[in-house]
């Protein structure tokens, strides 16, 4: 008997990658597209196309269902996708529902961080600890919660804007109209973008060579090196994620965080966080917490799993 | 066929509450007895007895099992009180055995606030909704987290330290080790002390007039009349509630957020925040959040009621 097999598709900005997983997490066969994303109708487009050549090409079992994992807000209830802030999504989008009568399977869909989480719970972390958050840091902030084995979804599927906590009252106004969030201060857009409004008070940064292709690793590589434009806003987005993560900590007693996403992916961040971390929490809470650890699912297909996993606990959903 | 009962231990840091409740949620009876907390061996022999003189007394059906409301730092799983910060609880006792097998019924022990808020999801805005939070300003801070319907007790059962959640970096030393925690800020305990410490700076302030019997209220209703001390700390302390609730339903994504608590029972303060709750999170969070609302259960009873509730969840607990 062959083994059952999940389609994912995991929806980017400007990529989307479909594949078909087994319940153990191997991936079969996948294939990135090229996400259009010019107007609502190309991006969906785009969406449905990429999951029909998939399917098309597909010669394996045939699949139990289908998970996809979206930016933006979604409600995994009516299969609707109802908002993104990177595509142009501007009215909710019913988007499981013809999908389903398309292929006549299950449609399961998410945001990409809950998604992603899922996939940690089931093939990552999850298989040793009941009680962990995955922190991702690349354009944006997030947190995926899971506690008690439990996705913490909020009321309406929203839960884990970590990126919005205020811990710098002083600070930036983010665009959500708060002062001091996160998000700006540590994320890699928010890093780039700093640089490009205050590179012009530091001429002699060595980030002026790098300006045209800048990386958040390339940011904390010219402070190790003593550059003080990137000296400081490194130590600004140090000082944001220690108060952040301890906050988080001291609220929700994890046994483990787990990290991924772009800007944490060479480790300089979050070594730079760990000591304050593991240290300034209640004494009970801090002796709670075994680790910050990366990941071990492979950032490239993390959301491709992650949507996986969405078809697997098809039926889970309220 | 008579009703079953349920014994709770509500233990406080000066009183200890007993009494028999249904599964509804009705006190049948309750008694009040004096806490001695001299040592621990008298805080333990204080519990013993209180127990054991309603017990005595108590002549309706025989109680299912019993339910123990701790301060402190609790292990529900092995019945152990680990330590407690205003009772001289020093070394972990292992509490829930020896009941049991004096009763030969099941006991759960578990922190205050844990208890009231299974009592408030049993009885009070759980009967309408999965996904609450339960805020509790008193001597400190601390918040009950009810999310897909499922307490958030965390690895080691000590989720839910609010007050620890730092907002004002540049502000106080915490005992905590960290700056501008919420609980010194906000508190009624916090607002005492810096009463305590800074009144000496203001020698107009009508709260001289108070020193001796001060509570929160006559803090905030100094604050009304323009005293400029009141103002000041008052201010400080709905900064800080404002940027941490918001913190928090942003994190979470509650559909309702429930209060008690002395320090919160006039309604000052909720007053004084509701505008920013309401109104700063994210839009699709913010819309999710349909109120901010005091607990309905009897605030003199809340804590029995949690203790009872843990007899009726003997069980449930991992």
């Amino acid at each position: 008997m062959s083994e059952s097999v999940f389609i994912g598709v995991d929806v980017g900005a400007t990529k989307i990658l479909v594949g078909a997983v087994t319940e153990a997490g191997s991936i079969l066969s996948s294939r990135r597209f090229k996400m259009e994303h010019e107007t609502q109708a190309a991006t969906l487009q785009s969406i449905h196309r990429s999951l029909e050549s998939f399917m098309r090409d597909w010669e394996g079992a045939a699949p139990q269902s289908i998970g996809i994992g979206l930016v933006g807000q979604i409600d995994p209830e009516t299969g609707t996708w109802l908002e993104a802030m990177n595509l142009p999504i501007k009215s909710p989008v019913p988007l499981a529902g013809p999908i389903r009568d398309q292929y006549g399977i299950p449609v399961m869909l998410d945001n990409d961080v809950h998604a992603a989480t899922l996939a940690e719970q089931r093939w990552g972390i999850g298989m040793q600890s009941k009680d962990f958050i995955y922190l991702n840091i690349g354009t944006g902030v997030s947190a995926g919660m899971v506690f008690g084995g439990q996705l913490v979804r909020g009321a309406h599927n929203y839960a884990g804007e970590l990126g919005h906590m205020v811990v710098k009252p002083d600070s930036f106004l983010c665009p959500c109209g708060r002062r001091g969030c996160l998000e700006p201060l540590v994320s890699g857009g928010g890093l780039l973008a700093r640089v490009q409004n205050e590179l012009v008070n530091y001429p002699n940064s060595r980030l002026h060579f790098l300006q045209d292709s800048l990386t958040s690793h390339q940011i904390f590589t010219a402070a190790d090196t003593g550059d003080p434009f990137a000296e400081k806003i490194t130590e600004d987005a140090v000082g944001a994620l220690s108060i952040a993560l301890t906050n988080l900590v001291n609220l929700l007693n994890p046994e483990w965080i787990v990290y991924g996403g772009g800007t944490l992916s060479d480790g300089w961040l979050i070594e730079h966080v760990r000591e304050y971390v593991k240290g300034m929490p209640l004494t009970m809470i801090r002796q709670s917490l075994k680790g910050i650890i990366p990941s071990k699912l492979n950032p490239e297909y993390v959301g491709l799993l992650g949507a996986a996993c969405l078809a697997l606990h098809a039926g889970d959903v309220r």
